[in-house]
């Protein structure tokens, strides 16, 4: 049964927001909370409680500076991060090829 | 982006545990309420609550008989939902490809 195919899946990776922040920290070294606003669409709060998340699950590390009095906030995957979200997606990619 | 690979994503099928359901249901005509059980190690109300939540989006159909005098419940899959289903994992799959 196709089930144990799904033994990595990872439930901090299931909602289709946090499947896109994953992504786009593999491909960006960091990304600002603005400019991941605008790349999916999310409003401030739901945005904020992924990225939480993530966070609080060792997956992604926030960096906040200031860009001149501006406070400005970017996140980047963990190495853990990285080897979670690759082993979630090995999982879903054995589970549809098993269908 | 590969955001936009996920425009078919289904909110519906995001948990491991309706994954599971489904990908049963697109190689088995019906299967009970208990095989399910077995098969997925869920407890009966999580089970209920997801095949409920199915049922309510028109993906899957419940058949409630009786063999002698025991009640028999199974689920099959609807064509609606084998249709979304698919699309739900070829989103995932064009967006798999795409990192």
């Amino acid at each position: 049964m196709n089930q144990q195919l799904l033994a990595n899946f990872n439930k901090a990776f299931e909602s289709k927001a946090r499947l896109s922040i994953m992504s786009v920290l593999m491909v960006n070294d960091s990304l600002s909370f603005n400019a991941f606003k605008e790349l999916l669409g999310l409003t401030d709060g739901n945005l904020a409680t992924h990225l939480r998340a993530l966070e609080e699950a060792g997956f992604v590390s926030v960096q906040k500076q200031f860009i001149g009095r501006k406070p400005n906030t970017t996140y980047s995957a963990t190495d853990t991060g990285r080897q979670a979200f690759t082993e979630h997606l090995n999982a879903l990619e054995a589970f549809i090829r098993g269908i």
